[in-house]
């Protein structure tokens, strides 16, 4: 074990999404000390621009490595299919997003070779996900569909009943004429709406959920550079984000099923 | 006409929103010169705390105030109830927001005393809207209902269909059992929704657009200071934003029904 083994693995999101990423890496590795930031005073980045999310995620990571951490998770498909090439090309540290993951997931899955993605406005518009099957497997046959209503239902507790169903019904209504048999969640939100997308798209679908692929990527990566931190921790998680606490562990509560301890506010903006 | 009459008339919002504010401006006074910014970075408002949304709106007047404005109109009812008495301490110019005119103008509409009020989770929270009703005639009786998903369909181009209907019955039913006769579209986003927020409350109810009620208030007080532009102009109204232009335009469009000229971009949360 290296001796910044120890040191924190760094998470961040555009608001609570993220949670379904920590949850997934707390369960992969359970000595690892986690810390989070998340955007909640300018959530959300799904139907933002290039530029605007790629200025969000430079200054979110920029605050992360300011806490010491040896390696950044962007939990956010949006902020990973926008800018991990920016934030690679200007932090000196193993960062993982979450679509090679979530496309690598979603290739081991698929028998008839048929992929759906489903994600924000904004990941859908950049092709990430699409581009990187593509180059994994160029015969692979991919269908996307972006679901703008999706994050502001989960954010609203929405997660189940008729509403949530027709909107789910119109969303994915044209993935299911395709055949697919494969299905990425492509937002860190999605997986709170899993019953519902289940229902929708058949149980003969498999779902990829982008953070639990992740949480893999990661643990292969601290373990091939000796990182991985072999001591038990008893530390909790500690969490950051820009706008009022209070929502955010509230909510935060129900993503992760427990109370969420250390929900400390710092300004968005101006940690660079 | 003072000599400053000519100066623009500010207006700000979180986005999108305030554009049916600029056109009930447009049509209720032709001449005036008027800059606009939305702040479509950090865009929605309404699910935000009262700190951060008052830091955004501070930033937002400074920048009007740069611009040489002879008054500042909050065109974001979450900003004007969490935000105006800020302002008003900080910025000598006369600001106009949404609360105020809306509230009047249902007081002059109702007949039977019983108003509703429908808005986003901040502004709900806030109380303004039955704080300043109450104020005016303590024998109102106000019933409020947050809509939080109102904003993204709006944002979305959900206009109407049975998804939009069936999610309004499920906000309005509420207030549909308090026999109110009219009902405040305290958020500027919500007149877009007006012809299925009628359809479920009847056409007995009248709906208070606090946009259309602003504009009178805006004329009222620069005729009294003699701040009125009389004379004809003919330039169009500057757009700002915070993130890319491209679709602020194209949903732009949809508000003011023709096409927007003069949409810049400039970096929010730095202009103070």
């Amino acid at each position: 074990m290296k001796s910044g083994a120890k040191r924190p693995i760094g998470i961040f999101d555009s608001g609570i999404g993220g949670l379904t990423v920590v949850k997934a890496i707390r369960r992969m590795l359970p000595n690892e000390n986690l810390i989070y930031f998340g955007d909640t005073a300018r959530v959300p980045y799904g139907t933002k621009s290039a530029s605007t999310v790629t200025r969000f995620s430079i200054e979110n990571t920029a605050f992360l490595l300011k806490q010491g951490v040896k390696m950044a998770v962007i939990a956010c498909n949006t902020s990973s299919s926008l800018s991990i090439d920016t934030l690679r090309g200007r932090f000196g540290l193993p960062i993982v997003g979450m679509i090679e993951p979530g496309a690598r997931g979603a290739l081991s899955a698929t028998r008839n070779g048929r992929i759906g993605v489903i994600a924000t406005p904004s990941t859908i518009k950049s092709g990430a996900y699409v581009k990187y099957l593509k180059c994994l497997d160029k015969n692979i046959k991919v269908f996307s569909a972006s679901c703008p209503l999706f994050v502001p239902l989960v954010e609203e507790g929405w997660l189940d009943g008729k509403i949530v169903s027709d909107i789910a019904k119109r969303y994915l209504g044209p993935l299911r004429s395709k055949k697919i048999d494969t299905l990425i969640l492509g937002c860190t939100h999605y997986p709170m709406l899993k019953g519902v997308i289940r229902a929708v798209m058949g149980r003969s679908v498999v779902l990829v959920d982008s953070g639990e692929e992740a949480a893999v990527t990661i643990k292969r990566i601290l373990e091939s550079s000796g990182s991985i931190n072999n001591e038990r921790s008893k530390t909790e998680p500690k969490f950051y984000v820009s706008d009022d606490p209070e929502k955010f562990s509230e909510v935060g509560r129900r993503f992760l099923g427990g109370r969420l301890k250390h929900v400390k506010r710092i300004r968005d903006g101006v940690y660079a």
